[in-house]
């Protein structure tokens, strides 16, 4: 039905040669009047494989210097061990796990909000009941990475008061539900895809036709409340995530 | 940096009204005209939005008559359940262990290839050896949901010849790899985003914009052996992936 357009087996071609390591991280990409000589393709389809490829996180363009095959580090987040209890019960930060580039936490905002369906529902409470949330931004370099949004009800916030500080102490957010009778022991990771909200793109400065990976994370006690929602966008050129199990 | 075009203000209008229940499965969404007068855009702004709700599985087009929320069912994959011995090792089939719809399998394609450098590391092979691939197609009605397709090594298909049959018999690939010594004891799987490559859009006939979720399993065995690896190609719009694991 779908038929594709000639410039997606352009990126095929381009991809296929940075995966093969003919084109190695930092190498310059062939510029727009390149690619229409090579492919005898329009100014607009070169334009196109470009954009295609900034929006995979393959290529970077730097001003007035071209296109470059991106240098930048993918992030693996391994599940289950960055939220193993022997980590954040001892005061380790869930993100030391991941691998580098470790991104700093900016922009921390708490407030109240009254509660939508899809968080209502998990944490127990009416739609409407005002809940407490707790966002942040994750940056490396330059680049944001994530948003992250925590919720819980008030009542948990009443409890964990750490949770509207800048900084939640060691091991974070957890350890201090832990030490309050509120500790998560079994967690649930929802992973979807699909293509970024406007605030998103602003907030993530994502190019054009770059999807994210929205990881709506449950963390329940074991007597079975759910007793934080946490909702996190991420770039999905910058994370992977890993998930291992038993049979 | 990146300023959102205002079509997507408009999209994320209509988004809330379906997530709210404004607008239930079944119901039209705004025409083009319609949307043109409400918002006062032109009608080029007015067709992104409506492929733009498309890419994002919210909606879909019926021909002639207009576009409607969507009633399709999301599939839900909720590891590690879905994966458990218990489940496979009495016959059941993975897939039964997902929120209905149940796809039906089609196009089963077994041959050899010459293993690229991402399969050889965990397969343990070299470069360019020859290894076994098994590939489908999951389609639910009729449409392409997901592309699916495992590779092992050629001793593991010389042991488990079923991996060449259509059908693999009860419980699937992972039943039989267990009774002849291959039993998989543990999984990986890494999850990414990114836009569908050119094959992967005319094979699971992608609307323009529509990520996919890339899925590579390695199964482990007991001695820490990787047995088979598979890539899961996923319509965003369709799955939703859970993952259950304690603290």
């Amino acid at each position: 039905m779908t038929d594709a357009h000639p410039y997606r087996r352009i990126v095929d071609d381009i991809r296929r040669a940075i995966e093969e390591g003919e084109l190695r991280p930092g190498d310059r990409v062939p510029s727009i009047p390149e690619l229409g000589r090579t492919y005898n393709v329009a100014k607009t389809t070169a334009e196109r494989v470009h954009a295609a490829l900034r929006a995979e996180g393959l290529v970077v363009s730097r001003k007035g210097a071209g296109v470059y095959v991106r240098t930048f580090q993918t992030i693996v987040r391994s599940s289950p061990n960055r939220l193993a209890r022997s980590r954040w019960g001892a005061g380790n930060a869930i993100q030391d796990a991941d691998t580098a580039p470790r991104p700093r936490t900016v922009d921390v905002q708490v407030g109240e909000i009254p509660a939508p369906r899809w968080l209502a529902e998990p944490l127990g409470v009416e739609v409407g009941d005002l809940i407490v949330y707790r966002s942040r931004r994750f940056v490396v370099d330059d680049r944001s990475v994530q948003l992250a949004t925590s919720y819980v009800t008030v009542e948990v916030a009443a409890d964990v008061p750490e949770i509207k500080h800048t900084d939640t102490g060691p091991g974070g957010m957890y350890a201090r539900m832990a030490e309050r009778g509120h500790e998560p022991t079994h967690f649930v990771e929802r992973v979807r895809s699909r293509m970024p909200l406007a605030e998103e793109i602003a907030t993530l400065e994502l190019p054009p036709g770059t999807p994210v990976m929205e990881i709506t994370r449950r963390a329940i006690t074991s007597d079975d409340r759910c007793v934080e929602v946490n909702r996190m966008i991420v770039d999905a050129t910058v994370y992977e995530l890993d998930y291992h199990f038993n049979a």
